[in-house]
């Protein structure tokens, strides 16, 4: 059986593109012992992977995308085709960490993604399949984990969210808002600032094309913020250390603002604010708190249903697009969850 | 009654100097209700005083000092010569906040230094006044608080601590192998390396001159470090992300580098070292864990009289000096603790 696969080509320097791809047509093995085979439905598309793309990454993240060959780990949703594997059958809905092509065979058991990308029948009576990439799944967990252990929020605190109309940040704006946050948020362009105001409804939302940062998150917040939810790092970080009050907190989740830079780029001028205000900077990867993904999966699960949480996605059809669906995610055209329809 | 005391002149660029400074005598009134005159015998010299010869320091902090005024806030300690303030009497030795002077007037109850210089009786059964500056003071505060809140060490933990020479590094130091975990410890002179080695029995030591400091870092922690007690900011810091095993920590107490920098520095480029490692940055000020002050002054006023606790001062004398002693110890010329015997 042939399978067709995203490969990489080239490590960008610099914008993403996608000449720096090419689909490949490979031949798939039979299902072993143990494994399943899965058409795959849809497949992620995350601003992590970017840092996947460099020869070296950073240290102790995952590794980095190999050249001209299949690209592992990528969390992906589909629906089992043949099981050679205990408690896994046709038919079941499954996600698993062997995206960006159309079919996989899957060793049941194989730990993947830190655990994420671990095969797992999906309970498709909590939401849809395609929803566990998103606001059931491990998008779900970041959001959740960002703001439980990362920023350990309290009701009353004053959050900022950056990009803030993202997968993850469209989450945490919601989750914050729901368990009585005063919620900001920050995205860049006019129809992301609209959709958090009047979609989202969070209490105040500005885009960070407006004129210096601090300036627009001090009129956001002009008695300062209690809590950063950090998707891009430099600038924004650096406006929000200015504008942290004294034991606040910042959850890094991720730096969008570095991933395509080809040079390393400097932190920000004012970290002495950390010290200056007792604030804690506490990074995290959603793969090390898997522990929560039950309690996330129920409590996002149970809002969705009541209509109590929006979640946007931008789905990108057809395989062969999953590099433009990247470029595009990065560049930030797309809003909410970025999948591609294999 | 005159009394001589330091006072800025100018705010220095670059590096400070004696020039930056003068002494003017002035009149001190005579105590009022409520209020002490202190014969000062001992004045601080602190690496976070250079952040308050600005003119405007890192918001949330100390305030900058005032030109041609007295330089308040800054630990002295000394002995009562004339009360009007109930529990305090003639002999009593105290320490309090306004010093860089050879005598105060200190209205008891005034809170100083985040809490810190407020006017306070020594009990000098735990140890002579002059330590009260030091091991048993302030200095034992900041220690003991980076490694118990900032830090939240273990037993078996591998701790980096910069700046390990000098008044609260080489009592971290002592600390952390007092509560069993492995202490590497960094400065910038041969002298102060052996003074880490052989007096201070730490596990390994480097001098941060000799060569890329994470290379010296990875010989001395060849498995990486749990902890990083930061005194130094700037490529300290950057080496730390770059060792620190996952669910690291970064106690942050000061950015020593930064200090003489006329213009804001970078961070470090490796930032999201934190998401990667799961690794959590905390910044602290003894002033705001005054409720931890009574353990750490019994707990290391108990080791030092057990003789487990070396501790080194460096000694100026003549108030006039001040500034020379300040300038030293920002160059890194003194030892331990660096004090002025007015």
């Amino acid at each position: 059986m042939k399978s067709r696969q995203v490969q990489l080509v080239e490590y960008p320097r610099g914008s993403v593109e996608p000449r720096h791809f090419r689909v490949a047509e490979v031949d798939l093995p039979d299902p072993g012992e143990g494994e399943v085979l899965v058409h795959n439905t849809f497949t992620s598309v995350d601003p992590g992977m970017r840092l996947r793309l460099r020869e070296s990454g950073p240290e102790g993240y995952f590794n980095s995308f190999p050249l001209n060959d299949a690209m592992d780990e990528i969390l992906t949703v589909g629906e089992v085709v043949e099981s050679r594997a205990e408690g896994f059958s046709p038919g079941d809905e499954v996600s698993h960490a062997w995206g960006w092509r159309d079919y996989s065979v899957v060793k049941a058991g194989e730990y993947s993604l830190g655990g994420v990308g671990t095969l797992r029948r999906l309970d498709t009576s909590i939401a849809p399949a395609v929803k566990f990439l998103g606001p059931v799944g491990n998008m779900a967990l970041t959001a959740y984990v960002g703001l439980v252990d990362g920023a350990q929020v309290k009701e009353g605190d004053v959050i900022w969210v950056s990009a803030a109309a993202g997968a993850v940040g469209s989450l945490a704006v919601q989750i914050a808002k729901l368990r009585g946050l005063t919620v900001i948020g920050s995205a860049g362009s006019p129809d992301k600032i609209r959709y958090l105001l009047d979609e989202l409804g969070i209490d105040a939302a500005f885009d960070y094309h407006d004129g210096p940062l601090v300036d627009r998150l001090r009129e956001a917040a002009p008695d300062g913020i209690d809590v950063y939810f950090d998707m891009v790092g430099g600038d924004h970080l650096q406006a929000a250390l200015s504008v942290l009050r004294p034991w606040g907190r910042v959850a890094m989740c991720g730096a969008l603002s570095e991933y395509e830079s080809p040079e390393p780029q400097p932190g920000p001028t004012n970290l002495f604010q950390i010290v200056a205000n007792n604030l804690t900077v506490r990074g995290f990867r959603a793969s090390a708190y898997l522990h929560r993904q039950p309690e996330a999966t129920q409590q996002l699960g149970a809002w969705l249903k009541e209509g109590k949480l929006a979640y946007k996605e931008t789905i990108i059809e057809g395989l062969e697009r999953a590099p433009e669906a990247l470029q595009r995610m990065l560049a930030g055209d797309t809003l909410g969850k970025t999948l591609v329809q294999v």
